[in-house]
């Protein structure tokens, strides 16, 4: 069998190259792309099996440009759909070239230049106002992009704050593992799909149609006419009416007309024989008050997974 | 009488200080600020008498920041309300030095190198492809910075995409007026002041105990419990029960535990004795199905005013 092809927001060793590895194994082929754009063309396009792509993290919020293309105001990528998520906990590790630092300890050796992207700073702010405070600061593209620096120096004793995964990537000594604040600041990656896509999906099975006890998590989006008030509540209310207990309500710019908005909307359901049936009913409720409604696929939620 | 104090968000000739300067013109003391959260600041401190805040843009939607501090989860600015709203719609120019192009003709006259934000390359592309095509670009902090820059070179012949407002500040020729692409593109800001604060709202009138045409706008925040599906969709409900017309809702992470949201929802009515009644019931209803519900204020909708 071919090795699927997954595209990946680069650089390598970035956190989503991390979430495309542990989702799809070492089998798959796993492609960069310099864009969320690049990745969704590369699905609707067929040049990769999959794409996967971060939406949403527990302490920042949604990613906007990826709810901007799964809205495709301008219809480029009408047959992409959503098939699955993933949970990529965020790690950081104080990371150095190899033999750089051989007898390092914690708030005694002497680190003269540290890299990273400027997020992952705010991120470790416990750990750098105690064991790094006044170490000079360079800000990188990202925090792979730390590593590689790192790894090629050899005149100066810096270190890169970056992940494990990156750390193996460009062959660096881990000095220190988990200096992130928050244990549990976490991405949701979405894994899509082209919609005419033949065969079983990865991994192997359709884990919508598994046990009773999955919850299953399907997005749809809408516009709501300007004219029409109240508009949008009747259109959150066909969600309820139909058994699906809405997990996240989005608001982004219609890019029509200005104040006119898109809504993205997430729900939930047990999954059950008449879920299917759901999805059809919902989208046609929402056909007869909204405007260019579209479902945007239906996957295993995998926070309520048994 | 003192003139008022009014907190931006910096630095000077801003598009937030040609909002300020416009909404309260020219006998208030308009105070530059650093950060989002010192304007909020110096409003719950009553260092200033308003704050002038940019919520959202009608091309690239929220500004996440701002709802944050809305949210406000530490308790900092818990007096806080928003009073009215402001619409700026952002136009470009093409700046430069005084008598630096005595004889400019568009597209004729060579310019050296142009200086702007890297957003606003984004909002004049067709512009610049077709006139300034292959000339150098230096992204700068601000707009208002690349005007300063400019006004301050006197070797290169150099232009600045800033607003006029940064060509009146800076004292630059106007080279070119609205070279925007998007003649459209308007940012909405939110007007703050202390619930503590005495005395009438600026401009002399409180707008929200006008004429019965003006449609009012509210704001509201809650936390969903986790454990309860479908209560967004009930809390929502109680929007639409006691006739509020819900126009967006935005979805933040609540920050106590990934995966757990906190909702901004606006909403509109028409002004009557009982919208005051209305917005009472409201937090009624949800403080029976939500968690750390809080209503931010009622201001006169400025896109449906008559």
């Amino acid at each position: 069998m071919e090795s699927l092809k997954v595209a990946f927001l680069g650089p390598v060793a970035s956190f989503s190259h991390q979430a495309a590895a542990e989702y799809f194994g070492t089998s798959a082929t796993l492609l960069p792309h310099v864009s969320f754009g690049d990745a969704f063309a590369a699905v609707q396009g067929e040049a990769a099996d999959y794409a996967i792509i971060p939406c949403e993290n527990s302490t920042n919020g949604s990613v906007v440009q990826t709810l901007d293309l799964l809205i495709d105001r301008e219809y480029r990528y009408t047959d992409v759909r959503v098939v699955a998520e993933y949970y990529l906990t965020v790690h950081h590790c104080l990371l150095a070239r190899k033999g750089a630092f051989p007898s390092y300890r914690r708030g005694e050796t002497r680190i003269a230049k540290l890299y990273t992207h400027p997020q992952a700073w705010g991120q470790c702010e416990i750990f750098l106002e105690k064991y790094c405070k006044g170490v000079e600061r360079q800000d990188v593209s990202s925090t792979s992009k730390a590593g590689e620096i790192v790894a090629k120096e050899t005149g100066e004793q810096s270190a890169a704050i970056a992940s494990r995964f990156a750390a193996e990537h460009h062959g660096l000594d881990v000095l220190e593992e988990n200096i992130e604040d928050k244990a549990d600041n976490t991405t949701r990656f979405l894994i899509l799909r082209n919609a005419n896509s033949k065969g079983a999906l990865f991994p192997g099975e359709d884990n919508t149609k598994n046990a009773t006890s999955t919850t299953l998590r399907s997005l749809f989006t809408f516009m709501v006419p300007q004219e029409a008030p109240g508009t949008l509540a009747d259109a959150l209310l066909i969600f309820k009416e139909h058994g699906m207990n809405m997990t996240s309500i989005n608001t982004r710019p219609s890019q029509q007309k200005p104040w006119k908005y898109v809504f993205l909307v997430e729900c939930d359901m047990t999954s059950t024989d008449q879920s299917q049936r759901a999805v059809a009913d919902i989208l046609n409720g929402l056909r007869q008050v909204t405007e260019q409604c579209k479902y945007l696929g239906t996957w295993a939620n995998q926070l309520t997974r048994s």
